[in-house]
């Protein structure tokens, strides 16, 4: 049994669901285990994971807009507002999502489903620059 | 240390939390593990993974009459609807839920609480068959 | 490789999100790892955990009323009225984020962010023991 653990770095240039999916596999594979756990971890709280529909765009555009109306961007609730008016429902999308991922690694593959894709989803308006922590714990 | 793999498949006949914990446990104390970490991993995007009660049945069903109200069928909003007015729903009921779940293992016993279960929540309405990998790495 | 376990007792006193990085980083420091990954279970179906900024406390007041806004108690919707109007909301609030958290070990530090926190988000009105399960494995 061995880990192994590795940060990436994910640029974002607006809110949107950004696809992690290839360069998440590849550090995986690159790995060598047969059997395993990986574990994701984002390091921010204004930007969360997701696994979701990776096959139509349409479903990333519904969930964004979903997400846009259940968290509105200046609602008069909010009194944290010192990044503007999409800082608060930044931190409540990051709560409603994930923080981590936990992904079994079977026969030398993650257990993905067939139409299962891993996205970074970026709740900040302006571009970003997020890191991802990547643990693998197998064999 | 060493881990062990098995996917189940829980058929389901409409939109509804169904109870998996007989058969997970059941799979877990099989291992002959002391102490470990479970993972649960769905792989899917239109069902999901939720611990929540088992003991007052009203429970579930208040729970699915509050993800209907939130997350309405047929939305005008929604542009993927391939599948039916159930289809883009389902995808963002996943997304407010679970497609993973991480429950230690300790004395031989899942840490579970008293009034805690797994469930698969079924987001569609017409029958399916949903594969849930499950994943024990410990001692 | 090894594993460490550890149950903690938070107490609360009301609906509230209480931060619980200091504890939860004191005992995972003790157990002297170096990389590996910590696991935290709430053994509980009306409060949670969650992962979020714990710099401007005006984060977590307005946190905490964004989810009284949705989850409203006494919502005419709910059956499961047993314990009071907050009953059932806490199940639901409980759905809508995590029961289990997931944080990689890097050399001997938690892969946190600079503004993350853990937090146990009570979902109840009246004071409660909560009990969450820590556990370490790794080397």
């Amino acid at each position: 049994m061995r880990q192994i653990a590795h940060q990436i770095t994910v640029k974002t240039h607006e809110r949107h669901l950004y696809d992690i999916t290839g360069e998440v596999t590849a550090w995986v594979h690159a790995g060598g285990f047969r059997t395993g756990l990986l574990t994701l971890y984002i390091q921010h709280t204004s930007a969360s994971l997701m696994i979701n529909e990776n096959y139509d765009p349409d479903v990333l555009k519904d969930m964004e807009r979903f997400f846009d109306r259940l968290v509105t961007d200046g609602d008069p609730l909010f009194v944290h507002t010192a990044e503007g008016p999409d800082d608060m429902p930044a931190h409540i999308r990051t709560a409603l999502t994930q923080v981590n991922l936990s992904i079994p690694l079977i026969d030398g593959k993650l257990a993905l489903g067939t139409w299962q894709g891993i996205f970074l989803f970026e709740h900040r308006h302006l571009p970003m620059a997020r890191r991802v922590m990547l643990h693998l714990l197998g064999e």
